[in-house]
């Protein structure tokens, strides 16, 4: 029997391991990385969970995870495409189970999300799309943007 | 004789001009939102810029405005690409009068911007592009992203 939940600040270490999985399969493999990141992830999610700005669902079979989705909002001028609003809300960590995917849990989560930014008043919600994530998010409305990024190599940067 | 300077909070409405008639130009052109989104822009930018979230440069021709850049200093989570980082930068309201293109202005606010970056320890810098900003950002190492985005219709959304 499948279940959904809100995420409370004990679920921070469950989240950032399904984040750590995610990224894994989508093939950002660095082992060192990922790990450092999962570590950093913990006491962020608790932080952001606590003031509210972070809002995580778990899909549960018989009290054991199984699926999870998060929104976070993100601080955002204000832009065309929502003139009066200050923020933006952003879907992440969207992970299923291998043994329970193609059952819509995906779609769910995301819709759950959305929900969300509805009751925020926030008109635009952004993601990056895994090519299996973008399966889901196609259908449902969301449409590929036009950013771009700039990454810092690590022996550029200022950080010591 | 071109000279570069910070905005301060005096320069909030100079931004906001430039960002609408960014946005006008990339065909953004729904006057009652652009309208509106440059009114709210102005007390959003001063409120940024005195909390250090937003900085900004002015380029000026003798003393008059000729054009501008922007940095803003996203929350984000630790990610693969910057396991230790809370933040991205994001960069906005790039505009150079049509009078002064051509002549590497917009290349040169882009180097402020990511010396602002690197300045506060940010390994990936984001900014949405347009169709000539691309040509600018592609040659400086930006990359295209899998960024999607669902936009709320106004009928549906919760705002009142």
């Amino acid at each position: 029997m499948l279940t959904t939940r809100k995420a409370t600040q004990n679920d921070a270490g469950l989240i950032a391991t399904y984040r750590h999985a995610m990224f894994a399969e989508m093939g950002r493999s660095d082992p060192a990385a990922l790990e450092e990141m999962r570590c950093n992830f913990v006491p962020w999610a608790e932080r952001m969970i606590a003031d509210g700005k972070y809002v995580g669902w778990i899909v549960e079979d018989g009290g054991r995870p199984v699926a999870s989705g998060g929104f976070f909002e993100l601080e955002w001028p204000p832009h065309p495409l929502d003139p009066a609003g200050e923020h933006r809300g952003y879907l992440l960590n969207f992970w299923v189970d291998p043994g329970y995917r193609g059952r819509g849990l995906a779609r769910e989560l995301v819709r759950e999300a959305l929900a969300e930014s509805r009751r925020r008043g926030i008109r635009v919600t952004a993601l990056h799309a895994s090519d299996a994530g973008r399966r889901v998010y196609e259908p449902m409305g969301f449409k590929s943007t036009n950013e771009m990024f700039y990454v810092e190599s690590a022996k550029d940067s200022a950080t010591p």
